[in-house]
């Protein structure tokens, strides 16, 4: 049975502050906890109910009121396990750094980290203001691939200024993507889901690139970050490897 | 002020048992409710908090905390609007037929026909247990999109059978997008972000095709379903206007 202090200490990492302040984050699902302990990651705690005991051995049975009382997600999984924070990396110019001015949604964020392992982007430039990596539906929903891809939160057109490359940006007015030869090293920006790229941001960027809308009576005005990204990137990959 | 009544009638609409029975649904933020108004869609209920007021001039005014009760979502917007639910379309084969075999995140999903809209493509055919097209949370993700693509939900096997073109599934060992050009009219089917393609839609499918992944050392096993869908949606696009 779990304890009362355990329970809560484990759904204190629900919260950001807890979070960094005890250095410890929840991973939950069979997949992202597999793969977080095969790339390494500590487990302080790892917690199963009956039905997944026998691949978790080393896992603590808890049953599924006590999973559903610690987890930060609206359904349970049978696998829960709280992981230490690994010390964070610094910054350095990578082939193609995705940059993340400051996406809000979970799953918008972790979508984008699963696309850049996807594409052998290795390094994600976040915004201090973007949602955090170790919130619990970040960490679902990058499926195992925030193991792969490194992020670190800092200042933008500063980490942009210090460390110079092409910046190319997604924009309604931009140049077709279809049209031009994407240089690496470089700087991708993608904008908030709401507000966009901003302003201060916008003043680093070299490139604007947009993508093309098919038909001239759509009237939709964007398109989602991810697949805005996921887009992009599958281009730069196609035209660099000749497909 | 809202009534008890009122509050408890739009609180209902959460659920998807009492939008069928009234045939009503929220919408939600600025965007998304003028687009529904501008496309034509009845609002039964309109209002809005002092903020947006002079915009929506004929909806009722109420106060930040009502409008916190009657939203869906966790960030309630200074606009709702409690619209009609217009009849349902039946499928005719149109250029490209998206197929959603029981995507279940309403963010994904909503993100999915923003993207149709915005590579033309007009029509979604969903398995019955597909995320309602209604929940509020698809909604406000669609950002107005669900008004140009007509969403159906009905067996997709069946569908097929009756009205046959090639039908297309991405798959790990399909063959790369970037060596085929696609037929039209199709189907192409997304599969559940758990688990795939089911096996019996798999039956359908006519050719099973894949997004190359860069480098040799990655170990992700799929993209987010979106992701997926922009890719591939972007290079059917791509390659018929000959960019």
């Amino acid at each position: 049975m779990l304890s009362k202090t355990i329970t809560k200490r484990i759904t204190s990492l629900h919260l950001k502050k807890f979070r960094q302040q005890e250095q410890l984050f929840i991973a939950e699902g069979v997949k992202v906890v597999s793969e977080l302990i095969a790339a390494g990651y500590f487990a302080e705690y790892l917690f199963t109910t009956a039905g997944t005991k026998q691949q978790f051995s080393a896992a603590t049975l808890i049953d599924e009121a006590e999973m559903k009382r610690i987890s930060a997600l609206a359904d349970a999984s049978p696998v829960l396990a709280v992981f230490r924070i690994p010390k964070a990396t610094s910054f350095k110019l990578d082939e193609i750094t995705v940059v993340a001015d400051g996406i809000r949604d979970p799953g918008n964020f972790g979508a984008l980290i699963r696309l850049c392992d996807w594409f052998g982007v290795s390094q994600l430039l976040c915004a201090p203001d973007t949602v955090d990596l170790y919130n619990p539906k970040v960490v679902q929903a990058s499926m195992g691939s925030m193991a792969r891809v490194r992020v670190t939160y800092q200042d933008i057109s500063n980490t942009i200024r210090t460390q110079p490359a092409p910046v190319y940006g997604a924009f309604m007015e931009g140049e077709s993507v279809y049209n031009q030869v994407l240089e690496t090293p470089c700087y991708l920006i993608l904008g908030n889901e709401a507000n966009g790229i901003r302003s201060e941001t916008e003043e680093s960027i070299t490139k604007k690139i947009s993508i093309p809308r098919y038909g001239k009576l759509q009237q939709t005005e964007s398109l989602n970050v991810t697949t805005a990204a996921a887009i992009i990137l599958a281009e730069m990959r196609r035209t660099s490897s000749g497909r």
